[in-house]
C-alpha cells in the first residue's frame, strides 16, 4: 500500500490530528480505471459538500492533482482519501483558518466473488440501527462507529452486506453500500436527510436512470415497502451494483433494471 | 507535549489505524495531581465498559502500568489516553483478536479563569443536538463530531460551556461536561442511556452526594425543569465542578449543594 499526506510520501501521522481524536473529517474511496479515478467528478462534489458543511479548510486543487497522479501510478484498484480538519488544539474547539490534512493511500482492485454480481447477495438484518442526525445525513463522516458495529453482527460467508434501518424503523442502506427498489417500474432509494451516506454511484445511477426515462423517487421507505418491491439490489463506487436475492425471510429475483443498471456501473468500473 | 505508543516514545501513528479511518475507539481524559492520575479507578472502569461494548481487545494492565508512569513523570496535568482498536483490514469488518493501540500524551494542567468557579457560567444555548444511539450512549469513543458542531457555534468569552439537549429535546449534558440540577434538596442529572458521555466525575459527585444522604435521581430532564431548579452546575474530570448561572433567559443563583460538591472536586483536582 502506497501512502501520502499532503502530497508527500509519508507512513505516519501527528498523534495531534483531530481525524484520530474525534473523527473530526471525511473520506472518499475511489475506484480506479486505467490510471484514471472514476467518478471524480462527484466524490469532489460530496468531499466539497462535507467541507462546507463541515467547516473544514480544505485545498481542493491539491486534492484533484494529488487524486490524478496518485490514480496514475497505481493504474488499476481503490484510492482511499481521508481528509481531515488538521492538528488539535485542546479540546473541540478549532481555529478555522488551518488548512484540513490529505491523507492518500493507493490500494489493489477490490476482489469479491463473482456470484455476487451474478446471482446476488444476501443482506444480513442489522440490529444496529443508525442514529438520526441531520446535521451529518449524507456526509461521508469519520463517525463510522455504527458502520463498525453493524458489520461485526455477522462473520458467515453467506452474508454479503447488511440491511440497516434508523432508529425509527425506516429502510436505509447497506453497511457500505447505498440500497435501491424497484416497484412498478419505479427506481425508489432512501431520503437521506436524517441519517445514511451519499453514495456516489446512488447518484451516478440515479442520473442514468433519469437519462433514460426511468422514473426515480428518494422518498421514506418501509419495510413493508421493501417487501412488495419487484427488484432490490445495493451499489457503492468500488463494486458497483450487487442484485439483492434475499433478506431475512424475504426474496425477489434479479430483475432488468438492476441489470440494466448493472451493466452502466460495469462499464465505469470494469478494466 | 510528551507522547507515547504501546508505551514507548512516539510522535506518530499509523495511518492504518482505525480510530482515525472510522473513530473506531476510546478515550479518557484524567487530571494528574501530584504525580497521580486522578479518579483513576472510575476512568479505568468505564474504559473497560467501552471496552467490552465494542469488543476492543485491550491490555489493561498496559494501561494501568503506563497511566502510573507517565502521571510520575508529568505530576501535575492533564494525560490524555485514546485506546482504537488497532490498524484495519480493508472495509469495517475486524480481526476480534487484534490487540488495541494505547496512545498517552501528558498536557500541562489546564487553565480556565477563577471566575468560572467563583461566580459560575454561562451555558450556550446549542443548535446541534445529540442524536439517539442507545448502542454507543454513554461511552467515551471517539465519534465526536456532534461536539464539534456544538463547539463551533460561539466563539465568544461570554459562555464557557454550551448546553447540549437530544434530538427529542430532553437536556442531556454539556459539549465537554455533564450537568446537575438541584430541586427541593435532591441531586438530578440526565439518564444517558440514550445518548451521552457518562463523565467519571459525575459518578463520584453520585457517590459522594449518596454517601452523604443527599437523595440522587437519574431521569429524564426537560427544558421546563431545567427552568424551574434551584441550582444548575456542570462537572468534569479536569476542571471539577463550575455553578451555572445563567442559560439563554434563565438564571440560577449559585447554591449551597453546588458548592458543598464544588468542595469536594476541589479536594481532589486541586494541587
Amino acid at each position: 500500500m502506497d501512502t501520502w499526506v499532503d502530497g508527500q510520501p509519508a507512513d505516519a501521522l501527528s498523534l495531534k490530528d483531530r481525524g484520530l481524536a474525534y473523527g473530526d473529517g471525511l473520506f472518499e474511496t475511489i475506484a480506479v480505471r486505467n490510471g484514471s479515478p472514476v467518478l471524480l467528478d462527484r466524490h469532489l462534489e460530496r468531499l466539497a459538500r462535507g467541507c462546507q458543511r463541515l467547516a473544514i479548510n480544505l485545498d481542493h486543487e491539491a486534492v484533484v492533482r494529488e487524486l490524478v497522479t496518485c490514480a496514475g501510478d497505481l493504474q488499476e484498484g481503490v484510492l482511499k482519501l481521508i481528509v481531515t480538519r488538521g492538528d488539535s488544539l485542546r479540546g473541540y474547539a478549532f481555529d478555522p483558518s488551518v488548512q484540513a490534512r490529505r491523507i492518500l493511500s493507493g490500494n489493489p482492485p477490490a476482489t469479491y466473488p463473482n456470484t455476487h454480481r451474478e446471482q446476488g447477495v444476501r443482506l444480513f438484518p442489522c440490529a444496529t440501527r443508525l442514529s438520526i442526525q441531520p446535521l451529518l445525513a449524507g456526509l461521508k463522516h469519520l463517525n463510522r462507529l455504527e458502520q463498525v458495529l453493524a458489520r461485526a453482527e455477522w462473520q458467515d460467508g453467506e452474508h454479503a452486506e447488511g440491511l440497516m434501518l434508523d432508529q425509527e424503523g425506516r429502510v436505509i442502506e447497506g453497511v457500505f453500500s447505498n440500497l435501491f427498489l424497484v416497484r412498478d417500474g419505479v427506481l425508489i432509494t432512501a431520503d437521506l436527510k436524517r441519517c445514511g451516506v451519499e453514495g456516489v454511484m446512488r447518484a451516478e445511477l440515479l442520473f442514468q436512470a433519469e437519462s433514460l426515462g426511468i422514473p426515480t423517487d428518494i422518498t421514506d421507505i418501509t419495510l413493508e415497502q421493501l417487501q412488495q418491491a419487484d427488484e432490490v439490489f445495493v451499489c457503492n463506487s468500488v463494486y458497483g451494483v450487487w442484485p439483492v436475492h434475499a433478506y431475512a425471510a424475504l426474496s425477489w429475483p434479479v430483475g432488468p433494471l438492476t441489470r440494466k443498471l448493472q451493466t452502466i456501473a460495469c462499464a465505469l468500473l470494469d478494466a
